[in-house]
């Protein structure tokens, strides 16, 4: 089962007893295994880590927004001294957010069938964003993986505001696949319609009829909790072509992420691992653990020796507790490449486990040993 | 001409006509070039920096303070874990500063021919230092080569307190090297006097008498100038030992170490790569340059393409304008290591000037280049 746009090609290799499935997805700039998570560098950069260092935590793909370079430092800039992967020195695929999200989560923004009118907050200059200049700038950029312009509304939206942003990403969906000029680009659709069953159906079915080469769920993780977020994907997943990859954004935890994958998404995108790695909550398979403790001061063991990182294979704990309690920079950096290694070396047990058709039993595993900690302090 | 401490040994290899010298420093791990500038990681960390990039701006020896690990996590936490080349995952040479610096820079403080009795000023815990707590600590650390005690007064002190802080460094002198312990570690003595000749030669001239494996002098570089500083290098440096390395505390920018050079000084440290690195202030052979510039922007040129460091090979000088503009902590990484990667090779550069007795028109050729874009902006 193939589909392709010029370099661009998703193999399903295997399915799982679950419905848990993994596959390959060839880029011009490589190809990426699935399930995979994508580490995010908003702005064209990973927060605390080098491109170097997340290339040594085996990440496959990274996610940057054309909201943010859109308006700092401008697309333009960024197309004319070779596109995101030589600005930024990644050389594997890239996916580039649309700002749909971003724009919507504005305090102040003036909404239309064009587009929406927003403020820099830091600057208070006026920008435009629309489905067409937002493809524009993704042009520009040449990520891999681009994505449609879509209206996402709040996880606590009511029924007729989820509608209508529905009805209107559908729209933009269209004028996006207008507006994209670059083949070498798989532009993704991205279906809304919250956590309302009927405007998910009725949305999915609508952007199917529009061919695009992957399709992603918006709105969810939006603070609508695991049960909902999972009840949506088990309604939404199956109506999603079979033959092409399914991306959900903007998740997540290693328990969402198992939920997401047992419905059968391909792609999973988020910040918590730098975030929380900033904050001094790092990711250990024996559960979260925070390093800032005085029960770390004097601990000679590594973070994790299952996710073996090079913060694990050269700290002590002690080391690290000490760089959070100095406010090292280093600690942001030590701290979000064991995140980013932990979840890089999760998905590649998911992909494994689905591979030998045991995710099943591999998520109850992961999920006893995982939340032990967190259970018991 | 040789001078050993068991596995501690400087040999002099060459003097330039100027009186610039060249030389080697065996440690117990391994060896370091002089001239050689120190890079600072005063808290046991490099501000911004994995001592793995480090490694790759070919530092040979890093500086570490004892007076901040003494304060968090405490010395003997360090020592419990291995040490500090250990404990930061720093294999090769670490020279430790004493502390004398940092307590009498604290605004209340007690001193007595004891110590310094001082507050921690995040904690208000209450904290004595001495000379022989000093050691005691720095023995703990475990570094190649540590720093006697000594009282440092400010730059604009009167000739009496300058005079009282000389004598006491003296005393303490004394005490340092009763205090010390460990052999593997080369303890070196610190000259004060200020900028009073009379006083800097009676403080060096009882010191020799001590006999320390290395000498350093302390009270300079705060805030007395280039032209001052250099007298009082003029008139100190000839009373030190030529067989012993010659070291200058905290300096500084190129054109002050190419005037201790000068002098016939071997090692000096400093924070101004980092801490210039942290504010967007980028060392090249073309002098300096504030790389959060407008003119900056659409730059495509790496910072320097003499000083190649990764930052330099990697990335345009518009990525880091961006990345300082969007305050990426990235942008301090990719600073602090381009700057670094400049100081090794500037004394790498010296180095091999004096070896080829051409350092009078080395430090002419550079100044001329480095203080063109200082000068027109």
């Amino acid at each position: 089962m193939e589909e392709s746009t010029n370099k661009f090609k998703f193999s399903l290799l295997h399915v799982d007893p679950t419905g848990a499935r993994s596959g390959e997805i060839q880029t011009p700039h490589g190809k990426i295994e699935t399930p995979i998570f994508m580490p995010v560098g908003t702005a064209g950069a990973m927060k605390a880590m080098t491109t170097r260092q997340l290339l040594e935590c085996s990440a496959q793909i990274l996610l940057s927004n054309a909201y943010h370079l859109h308006l700092q430092p401008g697309t333009a800039i960024i197309k004319k001294l070779g596109g995101l992967h030589s600005f930024m020195d990644w050389h594997k695929p890239i996916l580039t957010d649309s700002g749909g999200f971003q724009v919507f989560s504005l305090p102040k923004k003036e909404i239309t069938q064009e587009g929406v009118k927003f403020k820099n907050q830091k600057t208070g200059d006026e920008f435009f964003l629309s489905p067409e200049n937002s493809i524009s700038s993704q042009n520009d950029l040449g990520a891999d993986i681009i994505m449609a312009f879509d209206e996402c509304v709040p996880g606590d939206a009511d029924k007729s505001a989820a509608k209508k942003a529905a009805h209107r990403t559908l729209l933009w969906a269209n004028r996006c696949l207008k507006a994209h000029k670059n083949k070498n680009q798989a532009l993704f659709g991205i279906s809304q319609g919250s956590i309302y069953k009927d405007l998910r159906i009725e949305n999915i079915t609508e952007l199917k009829k529009l061919d695009f080469p992957g399709y992603a769920l918006g709105g969810l993780s939006v603070g609508e909790g695991i049960e909902t977020m999972s009840r949506v994907l088990n309604w939404s997943v199956p109506l999603l072509p079979e033959n092409k990859p399914r991306y959900v954004m903007g998740i997540g935890l290693p328990e969402d992420i198992l939920c997401a994958v047992e419905s059968g998404i391909d792609m999973f995108d988020c910040i918590i691992p730098t975030r929380y790695a900033r904050s001094g909550v790092l990711f250990t398979y024996g559960g979260k653990i925070r390093i800032r403790s005085g029960r770390y001061k004097h601990d000679k063991y590594p973070v994790d020796t299952r996710a073996y990182s090079y913060t694990s294979q050269n700290f002590t704990r002690a080391y690290l507790n000490h760089l959070y309690k100095s406010n090292e920079i280093l600690a942001a950096t030590l701290g979000s490449i064991h995140n980013i290694h932990f979840f890089m070396d999760f998905v590649k047990q998911i992909r494994n486990a689905i591979f030998e058709n045991r995710f099943a039993e591999y998520k109850i595993e992961f999920l006893k040993l995982y939340t032990q900690r967190n259970k018991h302090g």
